[in-house]
């Protein structure tokens, strides 16, 4: 089979299905060529412990498997695939995670929430008409539920609470039967939860309310065959459809047209959610859009290979909103950049590690916004526990990490859970990001040192093209000082002075 | 014997030496009435373990039961009893604390370096003349050294760095033995201790340089017998005295006139550090104050007595730092206020207890600044390891305890590192809070709910002056919700409706 130079490909690894996508690229837009979905209920199979069960993990890679034959032509770079909530949540995410990699021949990369509501907003833009009025999108998933207000292609909210479909069908529906009470607290809890962003999101405002993904399309879609509404979501269309389904006794009954078989047992949890949305956010009408995660990663994708990448924008407002001084900054990250070019072919490194060093090595200082003492630490904390948008999950351990170990002693146990190949890696950005920041340790520095590294049989040599080491003596003493602590990590280095 | 309403009293439990000082305010001024001081040597007790030694905690409370007879007439709201590095850093200063409180019937406070920094400069700007050019303050220690830049008794930087006589003595001087190499190798280190503040310092600026405490103190006494200086210490005459030190072997045979035969073993590693100092900020003569960190602890106590607590500002600027909504913040602090005056008496709280729960208040949504989800855990991450001017370890301790438990499940795992009896006070003052939040739950409100709160047989009984009720009914579902997680520590609530 030939490469398709021009495809590319988005699984998503919902809470309640997984979803295929693959298209191709023509003229910087995207033409869908096939999309499969899988009802796999991975949140169903997260039991008391957090755990996914072997039965769960069973249907998903037996899916995956039958996704990857549609893989095939695609090239590697062009394909992506992440995990949302139930990945998120169980506690055992890393061992299905690395079965799906053997399966796929790619990584799984798992996001956070407010990167799943960005993603979210991406593809479901791409399907809508290009008018300036601010939309909010609303995507019912198994396990959460984004929010986001945007403009075009800009989301200017984004929200993921901690509710779905699955999830609450086991909270308030767990045996089955319907009952009003139930249905009601069910509404009632998820009003609940909105609380925290309702005001904010009223205060931006929007004037088009449009819902994504499976749930919600089941809904449009059953309203429509009842004839309640012509197409979209009304108020008035949500309240019979409560009535309708409180007039049966269990969800194995429910018998109601354009309801698919299997999506009955999470249809009266996905209503109960979607009447507390219309509730807290005081909406009458909502359209159905065809674009959603899976979409959105695509577009990402392209983004990305465009040069367009959100992760920039986003390391430069988290420099701006904790204060980072941004000169010392950018002289550490282009010392940091210059030595990776020297060595990065020696030490196979990739040029995604270019861009992990780059960044860590512009957000190396955030800590100090907390304390001076131990600011690595207060910066690993920062970058691990913040949003990122556009970053998955592994990005922003591996760029916490990285400023984690960049001054002090080097603390093996924080690559605990990384595995073996990639911790060599990762060891040897920690050796440059130490080296770049120790050169520019005197802060007055407005231009990176002229320096020159190489790799003397395996000792990593350092030279200079300017009088860095006359000038800056004590920073010569503070290079050799950090080269002491080398060898417990595996490395050595010299510095070679005329 | 009778109480002195107007004395006051302060002892700083410093890594080298503890000193006592008792007070009386006179016209708004403080009159010093007595002065003690011992050379203890906490940190040189502290072993390989991280630990004190029994020892030295034997040392450290045989020194606290002579000063406790000094403090008997001071009333037991105006003695303030402060721990620096030393109990900083060991790891059973908890156990050492307990016994000191015993001996002293008063508590023992361990403060952070920067806080250090501000109470030595509160200490040493009350010792000079008035004058507006700013001054730099260095107070080397047995554990750490504090640099501080101020005007007047406003400090304008502020920093601790990990080096002291005690510790560099143990470092570099071990066995007592003086070699020009270990000499320069002391300079260096903290030299490079040193660079993280160097820029910022220079930049900011100063007219004069200043140093307090023993070992300045010391080397001021040593240069002034040798005739080097009339007063002060000049770049030259610690050229000079480091050439002198280095003529001698050991320490034990340091005879220098000035120099006392306790202050031996500490001279050369004091010696290096202040050189160091004035090579990394280019002094060329520094000054001695008298004044030091317990006179600052005394004008501390002063300023709180007359209601300008610096702690106050602390809280304002870290929720500015950290862009919390202060309107929100505003209504829940001052409806946590109202609720804690109801049930104050009945719960036998104390007035600090009051500003701890305002301040709590005030910060409970600071973590949002990292993201949405747990932000009760980030808000706690950020005000535990924040430099918190004004509040002591354990205050800051508390303040993290009470923002952490102010949502979602109450974890009585945060409580464990708490005596039984104080963590029975933070968990109503976590009731408090989490009572305040859940009633402003509804963000938009401008005015705090008309509230009333009252003990009913052991039940905290809520009732209401306005529509609150009815206005907010989700807000009534979500009170109830709430009053169903505090049977699990031990309270019971209930809504009084008309």
């Amino acid at each position: 089979m030939t490469i398709d130079t021009d495809a590319l490909a988005a699984i998503d690894l919902g809470s309640n299905s997984f979803h295929l996508v693959v298209a191709r690229e023509e003229q910087g837009e995207i033409r869908v060529v096939e999309k499969l979905g899988e009802k796999v209920q991975l949140a169903a199979g997260i039991g008391k412990d957090k755990c996914l069960s072997e039965e769960a993990i069973d249907r998903g890679l037996s899916c995956l498997s039958r996704f990857t034959e549609r893989l095939k032509n695609v090239p590697q770079d062009r394909i992506r695939i992440v995990g949302t909530n139930a990945l998120r949540v169980a506690k055992n995410s890393g061992a299905f995670i690395k079965r799906a990699r053997e399966v796929l021949y790619a990584p799984v990369e798992v996001i956070a929430g407010r990167e799943e509501a960005r993603l979210i907003y991406l593809g479901v833009s791409h399907t809508l008409s290009d008018d300036a009025g601010a939309k909010l999108v609303v995507d019912i998933g198994g396990g959460s539920t984004e929010f986001i207000i945007g403009e075009r292609f800009e989301p200017i909210e984004m929200e993921s609470l901690h509710m779905g479909c699955v999830s609450y069908r086991t909270r308030f529906f767990a045996d089955g039967k319907i009952k009003r009470k139930n249905f009601d607290q069910a509404v009632l809890v998820a009003r609940m939860e909105l609380q925290s962003i309702r005001d904010q999101y009223l205060a931006q405002g929007w004037q088009d309310a449009i819902g994504s993904s499976g749930t919600i399309r089941n809904i449009e879609r059953v309203v429509v065959a009842r004839g309640w509404t012509e197409g979209g979501i009304t108020r008035e269309s949500l309240d019979k459809l409560r009535s309708l389904i409180l007039s049966y006794n269990h969800v194995d009954e429910l018998d109601i047209e354009g309801l698919k078989v299997e999506r009955k047992s999470v249809f009266p949890s996905g209503v109960a959610i979607l009447l507390a949305v219309f509730d807290a956010l005081g909406i009458e009408r909502m359209e159905y859009s065809d674009g959603a995660l899976r979409e959105g990663v695509l577009y990402d994708v392209l983004g990305r290979l465009s040069h367009e990448d959100v992760r920039e924008r986003t390391v430069l407002a988290l420099m701006e909103r904790f204060h980072v001084v941004k000169e010392h900054a950018a002289v550490c990250e282009q010392t940091a950049v210059t030595l990776f070019d020297q060595l990065q072919a020696e030490w196979s490194l990739k040029p995604q590690d270019r861009e992990l060093l780059s960044w860590a090595a512009c957000l190396h200082e955030v800590g100090r916004v907390i304390a001076h003492s131990q600011f690595h630490k207060h910066g690993a904390y920062l970058i691990g526990q913040s949003d990122l948008a556009g970053f998955t999950k592994g990005e922003q351990e591996e760029l916490a990490i990285l400023v984690r170990l960049h001054r002090r002693k080097i603390s093996l146990l924080v690559l605990d859970n990384i595995e073996p190949s990639r911790a060599k890696e990762l060891k040897r950005l920690v050796i440059l990001l130490r080296l770049a920041v120790t050169l520019c340790a005197p802060r007055f520095m407005t231009q990176p040192p002229k320096v020159q590294a190489e790799l003397v049989k395996g000792v990593v040599q350092l030279s200079f093209n300017d009088d860095w080491p006359t000038e800056y003596s004590l920073g010569l003493d503070m290079l050799r000082e950090e080269m002491t602590l080398w060898p417990k990590i595996g490395f050595e280095g010299t510095i070679f002075l005329d």
